[in-house]
């Protein structure tokens, strides 16, 4: 892939989706219509199963797949590199300036692109099971400090495997979902009886996540040098957390009431191959992990991260800057420790990074760390000040690796709380 | 629905599967042919696929129905209580030995009638997400007398809510599915490094499941007083468990590798309607719960529960017998709370109630609870001897609500513990 390569698409090689992007997500071109396959290119909507109903997947492993023709990309994702590789040629041949076929076609044309201002962007798959895992040293740190002090910070287990919980499918939602804030209960107060409320610490937990490609036979594990394959793509994920909810709830078993009420993931599928320019060394990791976690590439994505918080009817300010190589476990060490006890991964499983902090103040991935506990304010545009979500916030996340004369983006990942449901 | 109804098939009274129960499950007649519903009665699965296409389903909610088309029993789950009475009553008379329709036509009678021993029985439902509980007061504390010690037995939250996590749906198998050993991550020993291996400690949790409804709206909580019509039917469920993987890794965000290489259900779903004659009271709770958990009627269901292991090439010895009424938290206080953040349920979905342990020795629903944590062994008919689940073991779990004349039964839940793949 040429860095020079340009679409035909007019602005397309200016926005987050040039044609070295075409990301996969799954949309409406009309809220009435049914949900299919496409790509983002600049402004619009390259729709999948048009272009296989006019037959232009002419390629050995496409030419008769059915897979485009789905109303989720789990099929697609099903089939594996080599499957994704070519309808990545055949698409950006396709939009490509030197090409007739779509651009001096005014028929075909209308019939492929679908203006981005008008669809109805879903959910990209079907998604069996989510795990999110907790692979940031730094927000895995500061944590610690906050609930348990400087000394045990950091658990005894995490340097060791890559942590991870099983997290709610259901209510995992696209992008521009707004959420109601939830209600629960909290730990005792003085009065030694704990409370059923709205939550009044609703965070946001600034991730990533990678769609499973083929998957696993349940008892066959991953190994670290198989996981490449299994990954079919990334987005960006807020992992909602209600931190008095999660703070009475978790010890024995994990998170649960504090996380479920929602989680939103950004439409746009982006490839593995769309992100090959930015792969990077992930951090050494001392100790050396058991050798079923050990990764002789270890190389990971250089993906700058940004969030910014907008009060209803407000400003954006953004809050916090991050970046996902500075993750301490790698997606296939998270696939390999999946897998190691023979657990099953299927198509369209979703494996969320875990809260992706930096190392200054400033890039730190939630409320909770910024705010530091709530002991801080967090400085807004225009004089406003927070400490965790209030009503009316929209909360929005963006990526964009720059790139040679080209930038691949993701896309919003925004979504609103608002106000608890009266009773 | 009077104790006397009988069916004409022969032998089905003094089954587990008599005209009273009528569980339904998918199954294929053959193993290669397409999954559909079916219902057990005595030796024989009766199609519903083939009773829907010869235009049996003849009331209001189900004659235009496709529900019993499909492989799963998702649909049918969705379309709620009056659609299940309605099929119930339509197969209960198909059945009964006063009704000629099917008794009295050969030709219709072999199309809708396959013999138990030939099916191959599937998953129920596609299982979007999976939650299991952790209601049984006994285990929690019997847990928590052997890792904490007597004086903080239970956790502090436990008397106050329902505890409970999200599990794996990958690996959940129907019953007669063997699973292979898992190997992992254990703990550090006197070297002080953490070791990767077959897991030494493999135990069975006895729980059952029920099988969602119609669900909920994502933000509109289920009341306590309305959880009753999310209550398709049960399963028995064996939640396998790798102890030492488990101890290594739940701390802080729960369990993880130590129970997602696999999860046994029972096949046949009993319905609430079979279980109505054996509705009891649930434990007395003190301190009273929150609001939204009180719930006026507090009723259980009364179902004895009994766990055998079987050696490769050896006999069964039933190793506990427990009961369902055991447990602190009821089905309809453990919905209220998981959806009382605004979590969405989905028809199908899957909710566990936790090891159901009784006070007695001879009543505790895992190993690690017969055998203390491995300080003392539980014996086997011919002299054999177990703590933990060994290679070629099966576990064998049974149900059985003797009624009046009759008894409700459940048809085992069982699985086989293979050795470590060679690597
Ligand atoms: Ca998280
Ligand atoms: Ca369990
Ligand atoms: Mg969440
Ligand atoms: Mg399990
Ligand atoms: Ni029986």
């Amino acid at each position: 892939m040429s860095p020079t390569l340009t679409s035909f698409v007019k602005g397309a090689q200016d926005s987050c989706f040039p044609i070295q992007n075409l990301p996969y997500g799954i949309f409406r071109p009309t809220p009435e219509q049914i949900p299919r396959p496409g790509v983002a290119i600049g402004d619009y909507v390259l729709d999948l199963s048009a272009v296989s109903r006019a037959g232009l997947f002419k390629g050995p492993l496409l030419h008769s797949s059915d897979c485009f023709l789905h109303p989720t990309l789990n099929q697609f994702m099903s089939l594996g590199r080599p499957a994704w590789k070519e309808a990545r040629e055949t698409i950006q041949k396709l939009l490509s300036v030197d090409d007739p076929t779509l651009q001096d076609n005014v028929d075909l044309e209308a019939t492929v692109f679908v203006p981005m201002s008008q669809v109805k962007m879903e959910l990209p798959a079907a998604i069996g099971d989510y795990t999110d895992f907790y692979s940031s040293k730094e927000h895995a740190t500061n944590l610690g400090i906050m609930f348990r002090g400087k000394e045990n910070a950091l658990p005894v287990n995490w340097l060791h495997l890559p942590i991870g919980y099983h997290g709610r499918s259901s209510s995992i939602v696209v992008s521009g979902t707004d959420l109601v804030r939830p209600r629960g209960q909290t730990a005792p107060g003085k009065d030694g009886l704990p409370a059923y409320k709205a939550s009044q610490l609703v965070d946001f937990e600034l991730e990533m996540a990678v769609f499973v490609g083929p998957g696993n036979e349940m008892g066959s594990p991953v190994s670290v040098e198989d996981a490449h394959d299994q990954i079919f793509g990334f987005v960006l994920m807020n992992d909602w957390s209600a931190r008095d909810l999660q703070k009475w709830e978790y010890v024995p078993l994990g998170p649960f009431l504090g996380k479920n009420f929602g989680t939103t993931i950004s439409p746009w599928v982006v490839t593995m191959e769309a992100l090959e320019p930015f792969i990077c060394k992930a951090p050494e990791q001392d100790p050396a992990p058991l050798a079923y976690l050990q990764d002789s590439k270890r190389v990971t994505f250089d993906i700058p991260l940004k969030v910014a918080l907008k009060p209803e009817g407000g400003k954006e300010s953004v809050i916090t800057q991050s970046n996902f190589k500075n993750l301490y476990w790698t997606v296939a060490q998270q696939i390999a420790h999946h897998t190691v006890n023979g657990c099953n991964l299927r198509p369209g499983d979703l494996l969320a990074s875990g809260t992706i902090s930096g190392p200054e103040e400033g890039s730190y991935g939630s409320m909770v760390e910024l705010s530091w506990s709530g002991s801080r304010e967090v400085k807004l545009e225009n004089g406003g000040v927070r400490k965790f979500i209030e009503d009316g916030d929209e909360v929005i996340m963006t990526a964009c690796c720059k790139g040679d004369g080209y930038c691949i983006g993701f896309g919003p990942c925004s979504g609103k709380i608002l106000p608890p449901r009266p009773e």
